[in-house]
C-alpha cells in the first residue's frame, strides 16, 4: 500500500510536518488548485481555517477525502451539505486555543471594569484623570457556549470571583463541574441579570445571528458584551445601535462577519467597541501546537485507532461530557 | 467625660460618620487650620492621605491626638520622628484596598499580555493589525510585597496559572499559604528569572527607591514590570532609560514620586509605559467602606477595646502573621 496523499491548504505560515515524513506525500496547495488536487487525497488539513476554498471545491460522487482536519475549533466553514453527506470524518483543534481566550475574555473583562481605555486616553492626552473603577469579584456572567473554551472561560471568570452561568445547547443539571448548565431558552433570563455576556459557541443554524436587538435589549444597560465565537453570532448593526443608543455599556469583538474587518467599517470608531483582530487564542507557538495536534491525530489515523476530535458533522462540534 | 473630639482632615468627597453621631465632636479641617486644630483633637482621621499636611502640623511636647486613622493602605506620610516618638497609636486601611488592587494588577497583566494597547492603538488606525500574544499561564511572577496586597495579588496570579514568588521583609519557610516568603535579599535572584515584578511594598527606608537602575538592568528584556506601590518606590529615570534603551519590555505605573504626574513630565509619552492615576484600589464605593471601616475602629476605641490595623511605626505597617 503506498503513503497515503495529505493536502494541505496552506496559510502563512506552513504546518511542521515533519513528523509525517516517510509516512505520507503531502501536497500543498492554494485555493486555485484546490479542486483539481482533492479528489486525490487521503486526507485534507484545512490550514487556512477562515478560507471558504473547501465549500467551492468539495467533490461531488466520486473519490473524496477520508478525513477532513481544520486547524480551528470552529467547523463552520465544512459544514457543507456534500460533507455532511459523506462518510468523511471531520476533526479540529478543540483544546488548543482554550486557556489562551480565556485568559483573553478575562483580560477584556478587567480592562473594561477597570476602564483601561479611557485611562490610557487620558494618558495620550497627558491628563491625569482620577476615577473609580468597578470590583469585578461579586459581579455575574453569563457564558454562552460549554464547550472547551466556554468552560475554560468560565472557569476564569470564577476564580477572580464572577458568578458565572454556562449556556448550552442541552439543558442539564448534573454537569460535573458547574452543576447547572442552561439550555437556549434560558437565555433571556439570563441576559437580564448578567453585566458580562460572553459568546464562546459554535456557529450552527442555530446560533447565528443570536445576538441581535432583541437580545440587547434584555441586557443592563450597564451590562457589557464580549464575542470570541464567530462574527455571525451577532448581528453587528444592531450590537452598534445598542452602543450608540447607551443601551449597552461596552461590547469587545474578536470576531465579525466579514474579516478582515474592511478599513470602512463604522465599527472601527464605535464608541464603547474595542476591536482586535480574530486572535484572541493565537499565542506565541499556537501554530506549533496545532500541527502537533494533527501530527498526533494523524498517528492514530494511520494506526486505525479512533480520531481525537472527531465533529459530529449535525452537531456543528465535537460532543461529549464537555461539549 | 465629654465626647471626644475627632478631628477630619478633609479630602472630597467627605468621609460619612453618621455612626459617629452623638458620640464624638467632629471637626472639618483643611490644611492651613490644621495645626491650630490639632493639640485639641482626641482623635485625627487622615482622609486626604496624599496630603504632607500632618508632618507640618505635627504638635511638639503638649497635647495631641492619642490616635491617627489614614484612610489608606501605606502610612509612609505619618512616619514623623515626632509621631514616632509619641505614644499616639496610628492604625490604617488595610484590608479595604486588597481585592481591587489584585485585580487591576491581574488586569494589567493580561492586556500587556495580550497586546491590548497596541490593538487598541490599531484600531483608532482603523487597521486589522493581527499578531501572536501571550500566554500568562506558566509564566512567572515576582511580587515585592508580602502584606495584604501583596498577598492578594500573588493569589491572583497564582489562580491565572501564573508561577508567583513573594518577598517580604522577613525570609520565612513557614508560610501558611504560600509555604516561603522571600526577603529582600533574594531578590536580586528573582528578578533575573522574572517575566513579571510587581511592587506593592509598603514605602520605608528600606523599600524607597529599591527600583534602580541596578534592579531593572537584573531583569530579562522580555519582563514588564509593575508599580502599585508608591511612587517613590522606583527611581523614576532609570525606569525611563530601562525602557527608552530596550532593556525591559514594559511597565505599568499607578503611582508616582509627584501626584498627580505633572502635565510636563516626560514619562506621559513613554513608549511601552501605560500610566494610571493612583486609583489601582479605588472602586465604586470605595470611601464609604473606608469610613465604615474608621468607625469599627472608632467603636472599639471607645469601648476601650484594641483597635484593628495597628502600624508598627518602626516597621512602616501592620505586623503579623500576614504582614
Amino acid at each position: 500500500m503506498s503513503d497515503p496523499c495529505v493536502l494541505v491548504l496552506d496559510a502563512d505560515p506552513l504546518p511542521r510536518l515533519d513528523r509525517l515524513a516517510g509516512r505520507a506525500v503531502i501536497t500543498h496547495t492554494d485555493e486555485p488548485s484546490l479542486p483539481e488536487l482533492l479528489p486525490e487525497a487521503d486526507v485534507l488539513l484545512v490550514w487556512d481555517f477562515l478560507s471558504d476554498a473547501v465549500r467551492a471545491a468539495w467533490p461531488g460522487p466520486g473519490p473524496r477525502p477520508r478525513w477532513v482536519h481544520t486547524a480551528s475549533a470552529g467547523v463552520d466553514r465544512l459544514l457543507i451539505p456534500e460533507l455532511l453527506a459523506s462518510d468523511t470524518v471531520v476533526t479540529n483543534a478543540r483544546g488548543t486555543f482554550d486557556g489562551p481566550i480565556a485568559e483573553y475574555v478575562a483580560g477584556l473583562v478587567l480592562a473594561m471594569a477597570k476602564d483601561f481605555p479611557g485611562r490610557w486616553a487620558a494618558q495620550r492626552e497627558r491628563r491625569w484623570a482620577y476615577r473609580e473603577t468597578e470590583k469585578v469579584a461579586g459581579t455575574r456572567a453569563v457564558v454562552v457556549g460549554s464547550g472547551p473554551i466556554g468552560r475554560r472561560i468560565a472557569r476564569t471568570l470564577l476564580v477572580l470571583g464572577i458568578e458565572v452561568e454556562l449556556v448550552g445547547r442541552t439543558a442539564r443539571e448534573t454537569d460535573r463541574e458547574f452543576g447547572r448548565v442552561h439550555g437556549n431558552g434560558a437565555l433571556p433570563g439570563l441576559l437580564r441579570g448578567a453585566d458580562w455576556v460572553v459568546c464562546a459557541a459554535p456557529l450552527t443554524p442555530e446560533t447565528k445571528g443570536m445576538f441581535d436587538a432583541d437580545a440587547f435589549a434584555l441586557m443592563k444597560p450597564t451590562a457589557r458584551f464580549v464575542n470570541v465565537g464567530r462574527g455571525q453570532h451577532v448581528v453587528e448593526d444592531d450590537l452598534a445601535d445598542a452602543l450608540a443608543g447607551g443601551r449597552l455599556a461596552g461590547a469587545a469583538l474578536d470576531v465579525f462577519s466579514d474579516e478582515p474587518l474592511p478599513a470602512d467599517s463604522p465599527l472601527w470608531g464605535l464608541p464603547g467597541l474595542l476591536i482586535s483582530p480574530h486572535m484572541s487564542g493565537d499565542t506565541v507557538g499556537w501554530r506549533d501546537d496545532l500541527s502537533a495536534q494533527f501530527c498526533d491525530n494523524f498517528d492514530r489515523w494511520i494506526a486505525g485507532e479512533p480520531l481525537f476530535n472527531v465533529v459530529d458533522k449535525e452537531l456543528g462540534y465535537v460532543p461529549g461530557e464537555m461539549a
